[in-house]
């Protein structure tokens, strides 16, 4: 299986702001986008990269931070980055949006092989075992839905289907595998299921991951908070 | 395998008001129930419902309807009541909060069988397949956590452990059975992990609902907005 990672490091997570300040975000991203990777790669698939722009871009203070965060000017010299790990994988750039990008990686590489996965970057509670029953799923095109109607991970294993991750793509993706006479079949995971874009999703990380993201989470000073009843996140 | 399913008809869903009346998250919540327990059925387990008060009561508008629905005055009438398949299940009244009345379930049940479930009665996503995943989960305590901390179903195989619903109960579930030495393991389900309690969670029961509850939102006229980008309910 031909796994792809699609990621964007030009104002990534804009949804996590406040609490985290531009360059937090692109730290806290990459580490999500190592944890994918890792989960990936355990299952025994060594993933590419569908990136918008080269991972070394994006990360200096390009532009006015608009967080409150005192200790965070935004401005982090470029000369600290480090893509770590995930910088040996093979990549490919396409600044164009997430759907023409991954249509146009399912056109090139659908010809090449049987199936191909599409894992979004910011699954940050993904396993081995989350991927690997994701994998395992019958039909021509295998869903693993988001929470409100997104679609977090998929396979596609007929060269008719095409993605369209605008508004309530599950919904969308049902409709255009039926309209192609494609079998559809779903996995039923809370971990693929939860991609994190807001900041109540941060809770989640806390909570269920095993990886770089929740480390970074508690690094930043990040816990659960129940004051009000209700489980949040707060900042030490 | 006894199966609890524990349910107030006590003003409930109130996090539902707005966009739902009092009279009409009384009937919500009863579809919901029907769906559970349809669910726990054809797992091939007979549920006990553990409720708040008698089935029959709560149903009449007793106090203002907060609601601005205008064509519910929350005033329907109790002879209307019709708790149908579900008023043939075995039932114990216990008007003690949540915690306090599973955990005396847990004391009363737990001598006679090897194992009890608690299922919640709002996991309106859940079915057969995702439940058997539950019960077959190994460990002294199974969990499937619920979305923000929750508990929405467990499998307690150990009369050391009890429950407390109060706060992130997911952790202190995990704490409780460590402190008693017992092994806990999880079930990955987003239909498991979705309780539905705030209006939010109703776009979840119409994307991939399949029982009364789906059915009772299509039939009050809700549907899947999409227009503001992000994928939420409206009502016609």
């Amino acid at each position: 299986m031909h796994v792809l990672v699609p990621y964007t490091n030009q104002n990534p997570k804009s949804r996590l702001a406040p609490p985290l300040s531009r360059s937090e975000r692109h730290e806290f991203s990459l580490a999500m986008l190592h944890d994918v990777v890792d989960a990936v790669r355990e299952t025994g698939h060594e993933p590419e990269l569908l990136l918008s722009a080269p991972l070394d871009e994006g990360t200096a203070g390009d532009g006015a931070d608009e967080s409150s965060t005192v200790d965070d000017t935004g401005s982090r010299p470029e000369t600290e980055f480090d893509a770590g790990p995930v910088d040996s994988l093979s990549a490919t750039i396409d600044d164009r949006p997430l759907t023409a990008a991954v249509n146009g990686a399912l056109d090139r590489i659908g010809g090449e092989t049987s199936a191909v996965a599409i894992v979004m970057a910011d699954l940050a509670l993904a396993t081995p075992a989350a991927l690997r029953r994701l994998f395992a799923v019958g039909g021509d095109v295998a869903i693993a839905p988001g929470r409100g109607g997104g679609t977090n991970a998929l396979v596609v294993r007929d060269p008719a289907f095409s993605v369209d991750y605008h508004g309530a793509s599950y919904r969308d993706h049902r409709r255009i595998a039926e309209e192609a006479g494609l079998a559809v079949d779903t996995v039923d995971s809370m971990r693929l299921a939860t991609d994190v874009d807001e900041p109540a999703d941060l809770a989640e990380v806390l909570l269920h991951g095993r990886g770089r993201a929740r480390e970074w989470l508690q690094d930043a000073g990040f816990g659960i908070d129940t004051s009000d009843g209700r489980v949040g996140v707060d900042r030490s």
